[in-house]
């Protein structure tokens, strides 16, 4: 075996070149299942043309790469080539390019211990259709095509038929999930997308798993009253118990340490001369522990009674969405340390507060962990999102370095499920 | 002289007719230069031609009946006949018609000391245009007609045009004026459209003036971030900031006797997984007291400040509109006091949350008081509006002694300024 490295200016470089290619002055335009989208999976494999791997797509539309090794059990590495409408220019494709560098890398070594698979997920982003995760969800068979063949465009296109158009079937895309058959690890890089690492000074971060979530929307009503001639201890104000309830959460996140988030409030009838009768509030709760997570929600629930009657409102919740804390694998939690550590000599652990189509796997059993680079001012889905290119060099060496521990732990025994 | 009295079953059987002739399902329909309220004005006419007394329609649209008294000097009772839309069966017209019945009862017992005008003010409600108080603001010479001319209905007709098809030069209004030549006193009944008197359990109440009122829009601008990644000590949450003051208002409004109202709650990018960037609260501040309300403010303003700071946001005010306090002629409360004491035996003062004609004769330099009746649920402005028919009684018999008392006080020497 050859000893080579990876190059992770050729990585900046090939970011830059398909941000030219699929962007414009308004950020990254490669929505899932669009003509630039297509264009940018094209150009992906021109690139994997070049090395002695094959190329397939699988029934949801995801396109794998495999550069086989002394065993079939895989080292996956996965990442999406697909963006937001004016998105950034690393969200997804970066963590693609890494995984295309590593296996420039390892194919320039000669035949790896083990099968190394480079994964491009189909629309992660859910962009277009409102449905994130598409791809990997049906690899991990948590997709339920009925519930989905209909969501529409903002032009009206059913999603089952834009699949058609880029050759998908989506009532056969769970037959992917046979891709996971040798499947040993998955690996995943990604931009935190947070403040977390930037405040610390930190260029990469390990990732503990995917919060757990519980969102609700929450409904206080009380009596719309003239703003004038309704003294204030004869109020029933709506607004009053939501903004009463919109600070009890941030308390309740700071005790378990988790974040809770009040996104949207509306009010009716939502004039100057009126006091508010009734007012919806959308809350989002996320926590990396599944006790902590229904704790959260209990006491935001007994918030709410409470606050309804000090304002004699009437409250009622509905669920929009729920997920379970999803927590990698420790092993590979350990590798990352290791290989953050020797790469960057510093590592901070933390959990994701997006989902990722790591979450998807990890929910197919299969020991996944992820490695975040730091983003600048937090900010992502929008073209000002940025990282600093040393710091995506680092994050580029610190997958590197973890693809190799991952690999030598595969052929030492791997997960103990496995 | 003969001794006569004012017949309230009438007034409350009256009302019942007008309601029949111009409401529907869902509710009053009289609203101002409307083919409705036109009918309802018509009708008014027919009643008033059954009594000695002349009848025209000034400048600005308001329709004045007069009984000669032995003196010039003048008493004026008023109300208005429009509506809002799908309004309520007494607001304004409730007024109309029992100054009517005390017009009938005086006129039956001759020529009363001092002449009695009834006035029925022309588009209170403002409800077509946006412009309320237009035929009173006339009359007080607080009507600008070019900032007014180019209001439109929902229909894109500009008010100056619906106007002028009631045969009301906008730009000829305040030529009503002239109305107030001998004007010594003015009295006006109206629903209290709020609580206080229903909890008091008192049919009647006497006004102490209208509030003054500051309204303002105030923005908060933080920093929109993702509602997973963004650890709650890293936000500029700026609905956090409006929700600490939409509770602090409170507490201002209680400290000063006064109300404060957060009406409506406007959030961006208001979606579920993102900490909120921008978040505008309108704010309607009323006391009766100048320094009061300038203080109210004042605390407001601070507080909003405070809260930025705490939530390292921006804050940034917007005056939507404002209104000095106008209290009511003390002579002319003392003698509402004294009639609703002879008629209920109890009597309550209070001041009047929203806005009346009233107000705009006060401005005008004429002493003026109100009296309100009792508001089932403090509702107006919607069809369940309501008042129990006793205490309509009541408030025809109080408005009935108090013109008579306040006929004497003009005879005897009326306000100092007069």
């Amino acid at each position: 075996m050859t000893a080579a490295s990876v190059d992770p200016a050729r990585t900046i470089a090939e970011l830059k070149e398909l941000r030219a290619l699929t962007g414009n002055e308004d950020g990254a335009q490669r929505v899932a299942w669009t003509e630039t989208w297509a264009e940018a999976r094209a150009w992906l494999k021109a690139k994997l043309a070049e090395l002695p791997v094959t190329v397939e797509t699988d029934e949801a539309g995801n396109l794998w790469a495999t550069l086989p090794g002394a065993s079939e059990q895989a080292l996956l590495i996965g990442g999406h080539i697909d963006s937001v409408p004016n998105g950034g220019w690393l969200d997804g494709c970066m963590n693609t390019l890494a995984g295309l560098e590593i296996m420039r890398r390892m194919a320039a070594e000669g035949t790896p211990p083990v099968t190394l698979r480079l994964v491009d997920w189909a629309d992660e982003e859910g962009a277009r259709f409102g449905r994130s995760l598409l791809g990997s969800s049906a690899f991990s068979g948590n997709l339920d095509p009925a519930s989905v063949a209909d969501l529409r465009d903002k032009d009206g296109l059913r999603l089952v038929d834009a699949l058609a158009a880029q050759g998908v079937d989506l009532y056969q895309a769970k037959a992917c999930g046979g891709q996971a058959a040798k499947a040993a690890a998955y690996l995943e890089l990604h931009i935190e997308q947070g403040p977390v690492l930037e405040s610390m000074g930190l260029p990469v971060g390990v990732v503990i798993g995917t919060f757990g979530v519980e969102r609700h929307a929450i409904t206080f009503t009380g009596q719309a009253a003239h703003a004038g001639s309704t003294p204030m201890d004869k109020r029933r104000d709506a607004f009053g118990a939501a903004a009463k309830l919109g600070l009890e959460i941030r308390e309740i996140a700071k005790r378990h340490g988790g974040v809770c988030t009040v996104g949207s409030c509306i009010t009716k009838p939502g004039i100057v001369t009126a006091v508010v009768a009734e007012c919806t509030i959308t809350l989002d709760q996320r926590h990396m522990e599944a006790a902590s997570l229904a704790a959260m929600l209990q006491e935001a629930q007994d918030a709410a009674e409470r606050f309804a009657v000090e304002e004699k409102c009437g409250v009622a919740w509905e669920r929009i969405w729920q997920i379970e804390p999803i927590p990698f694998h420790p092993d590979l939690i350990a590798l990352g340390e290791e290989a953050t550590r020797a790469i960057c000599g510093t590592v901070h652990l933390l959990p994701s507060g997006p989902l990722h189509d790591a979450a998807e796997v990890a929910r197919a059993g299969i020991p996944t962990v992820m490695i975040f680079s730091q983003s600048l001012y937090g900010i992502s889905h929008n073209k000002i999102e940025d990282t600093r290119e040393e710091d995506i060099a680092y994050s580029v060496q610190v997958l590197d370095r973890l693809a190799s521990l991952t690999m030598q732990w595969i052929v030492g025994h791997g997960a103990k499920e496995v």
